[in-house]
């Protein structure tokens, strides 16, 4: 089987790091690519990693470049994707990294984008609840955001078990990378190195009703979030640190085994022997996820833990994963098992 | 006036924090400088950013040796710094940069450090209620934590208005520097750099019986703290994001006018205007701290962020800080106003 | 004595720096602050560490705006200094730190600059032979290239003994800073951090000439530079590796003595013990110079190693020592002569 | 095929980058893994990237636990290997990631290692004229140096050409992996964060012998070699930056020529388009080579700049190409030819 993919916003690092785990993809034959501003530019002066594709061009994203692939994915503005995805045709798999298709919520959706909602896809994210068979064979794909992937696989199982209160405090460190290569000046290498400082806080963040939503089905009820990221000196990985007060009747056993259970037949999702606690640099260019969870009695608090390298699970890589379901491939096909390390 | 200065273990960070400081001290001559392993060596060769200070050599700590000064700067082991201030008399000024005498429960010392309690002495953190008072004439002196530094003057305000719950949740980030020269494998450059990771999770860190008694005292209550420490990739600073629950009846304006209120007359604490946020490289090498302070309205919650250097404001600037009020010295006396940015 | 100085360029790093090491100056009262396309905004929302100077307003960058004050400090794109300085008149100090006056040669600076032209006026660098006398007094000041600070300070005690062939290799690593604040995508802090690489090679540089120039001068005859700047991820600091082939009948006595009569009466540049390195987190924020060299006596080649920090010796530190010279006041005042480390 | 292969060392950074690739080898089994000091641990609690190992548990090292494999990789202190591949016997492939049979003249071992000369073996680097062919079949390798590597990658080409004189000045920039996880205080994140500094300057690297005897042999004439390294804040990567005078006759057009020659046919050596520059960012956790020379015709020298991984091209990557052509095998099998960027 050789699978035909497009990629519309290549020169960014979702669209970096999208290449490079589908350069190692058996399956899959890289197609176009496309860009924006650097259409015309080699992509070896924009990602000089991607050795392979050095002397590819990147055409202009347009409908008509990314007809005739079996997949597409878009890593484009939010509210693009829709039209782009109806001029495809519905035999085409699209895999959307953008958001536009996340929301279940139209009002919530225009609450925090300020444009119409566009519909909801199936959710990129295979290790919640009914998420893998809604990709099996799926024609569309929402990839998730990648604070929303590190914070639901941290805090789902807690709340699925029924051992943790509807009111979630997350507070998630981040890599640069995930403010993507836009030419912002708090982005500049000057200002990041040796420094942390938090943004968007007090329930503004965008990721912020796409953890509720995910976090309310894993409950059964809705569960308020309150969610502050902050940018670390670092290229990749984010932190989650996840709480919530714990549920009457929790125990330290009963929270260590409803994490044993929800991680058990995971491929990707590794719940640590107790006393060790994730770490970015484990994950660093993996699609693994490191969890780890304590009931703190003092306190009466839940607290989970999670890594991931936002770029890969928690773009990139939770696309090619989805990618893998939708078109019945093996799950784990062409994702790094293992991080970079040190 | 001439202030003469020893300091019994200058050959860490904390001690060589404070030699920079204080050769930037008007009042102060620095004195004896001792060293447990590191007796015998040139300061140079341990603290080589110290260049007025290259060819000073370490004594081994003894009382004999901290005699004959008028304050003694004492970064020891804990369980050590009651011995040595018996020694050294009452009229001598001891300022403990340990944390032997910073709780007033012996409980919660001894179930935290396992040693029987020493006591308590005035609480160097000036910018608490009654603390200034307090350290005015004394000859005994206990540096706060870094973490409870930062934790506390982000909070207080909120406590002390009645603005918030009794359930503090923090999670922090700190700069390696916090964890001391102690040649631990995790503390490597090829370890910390491109990695965020939590330590002392679940209500086990030390310094959680220190913000809970900060807080408790400005609340008028009990104030229980759920506290995660993280370490990121950088040498020095602190970001703690901290929230509660919003007391019925606060608003963003309630909470506002506590905490303009609250930082109006203090040299160091610098509310910032309403947008900007804090950021540790904002305050990297200074005595400042940054506070930002929001009601997430949806989330139900107060978050206040505080930024500090954690060996300036968080350890050797607090010390000298305090010791110039004990002294009856200017407050802001040879402590650095602004950082060292980018 | 009270010095009224403006600042031309206040919202850049060389611009914040200076304003860091101004407000710790005793005779000086910080006036007019101009910037480009920063004026109209806050100084604290474009520099947040310079707490002391939050509220101050940026003006246009104009001659009438600049007036009025004892010394004017201009950090302007080169080409831009003459007509200010000619508007301001004669009686004005006025300190360029920008490249315009530094070059005797004008074929260099045509060369490299493109542009006519405009004069030398006495180089800031006191420490090379001559310049210090050359400063007292003036009303004009030339503060040297970052490069260039490191490198001749390197090299010409080696030429000036008659130690080194005219034929200097140098190698370079600098901190982000040193690029300035400007929007480049290479100089995001995703693609700086975990990274070195050069740029600039092949004899392009700028700076080339400029050391050429002062080591030439310490010669007594022409020196060709060999020049490779490299980025690293910091944001501070010069670390330059300078070697040139030994003159017949060099010893490692005779190098070391040359290094040990130049260094002695300099109260910022520090010739290490034997053994002992530079590193750049030494100087980290100070106007020390750490400087270490060695006779590779297999090669043949003298290996001399220099440490500053860029925006402090390199640049604004540089400026104000000047200044100081110029204006009779104490040379070190203002100028940190310890770094913040760690 | 299913080769079985063992680890000596699996602890350390070069082990587990070693171990690392070899997940990703589909013709390899790995077999027992050893430790020194920390042999009965879990692998998972020393190397928590290694996922899928995260089970194992090491045995001390001992000729018996590696005997029974086909090939054995050995990351042991020097002096070590020989007796070790005794008594593995002649028909196991032994593969030295140390130093112990990287050197030719048993002088140059004796004055830089201090030890009896064990021998040398076929050469791990296969890019060098001859040394491919040494490699096929062979029972024995001797893996090169790191900083050798991108050395030798960078100038062989322009000595084999005859375009640079034999005295060859190098700078290079590497990560703190290379310094391996040693417990040195230099080494902590807290010292290197922020900082660059040199090392074993002015002719005493071990390195050094190694670079000389590839260059020599490309020159066809012995190259003198003055070796300057530099600890640079990053885990992984060198950036080494490397000239030579140019030979009488040499043009930017003969250089050029030269080099596009010999990286040609290289699978992993990239030699930049003209204006592109090496990063260490960009084969960050890869095999690649990244290459760009130039001549300064005002300097009269040869510039040659290469960017490796320490850890992969530089030790395990270059490791495993050489097993692969030792084996018979595609000479590309897991190595990954993109880099994880940004």
């Amino acid at each position: 089987m050789a699978v035909r993919a497009a990629v519309a916003g290549a020169s960014g690092y979702a669209g970096g790091e999208l290449l490079r785990l589908l350069l190692g993809h058996p399956d899959v034959e890289i197609g176009t690519l496309t860009g924006h501003s650097n259409a015309g530019q080699r992509l070896g002066a924009l990602q000089p990693h991607l050795v392979p594709l050095a002397d590819r061009v990147l055409e202009p994203t347009a409908a008509e470049a990314l007809a005739g692939h079996d997949v597409v994915f878009l890593a484009l503005p939010h509210g693009q994707s829709a039209a782009v995805a109806e001029e495809l045709g519905p035999d085409v798999l699209v895999v959307d990294m953008g958001a536009d298709f996340r929301l279940q919520d139209a009002a919530d959706w225009e609450k925090f984008y300020g444009t119409p909602h566009a519909g909801t896809w199936p959710y990129g994210l295979p290790e919640l609840p009914g998420a893998r068979a809604a990709l099996e064979g799926s024609k569309r794909i929402a990839v998730p955001g990648c604070y929303p992937t590190a914070v639901s696989l941290a805090l789902a199982p807690a709340y699925a078990a029924g051992l943790a209160e509807p009111e979630a405090v997350i507070v998630a460190a981040t890599g640069t990378s995930g403010a993507g290569k836009a030419l912002k000046p708090h982005l500049l290498g000057s200002e990041v190195m040796g420094s942390v400082s938090p943004y968007g806080v007090g329930g503004v963040h965008r990721h912020t009703p796409e953890m509720s939503q995910n976090l309310s089905a894993a409950a059964g009820e809705p569960v308020t979030v309150s969610f502050t990221p902050t940018l670390a000196p670092m290229p990749r990985g984010i932190l989650a640190t996840c709480s919530a007060k714990a549920a009457q009747g929790a125990t330290a056993e009963s929270v260590r085994a409803a994490y044993e259970k929800a991680c058990a037949d995971e491929p990707f999702v590794h719940l640590l022997p107790e006393g060790q606690w994730p770490a970015t640099a484990s994950v660093y260019g993996s699609n693994a996820v490191q969890i780890q969870v304590v009931l703190d009695e003092t306190a009466g608090r839940v607290i989970a833990i999670s890594a991931i390298d936002n770029l890969t699970k928690g773009t990139a890589g939770g696309a090619v994963q989805s990618m893998n379901i939708a078109l019945g491939l093996p799950e784990e096909t062409a994702l790094p098992a293992t991080g970079v390390a040190p």
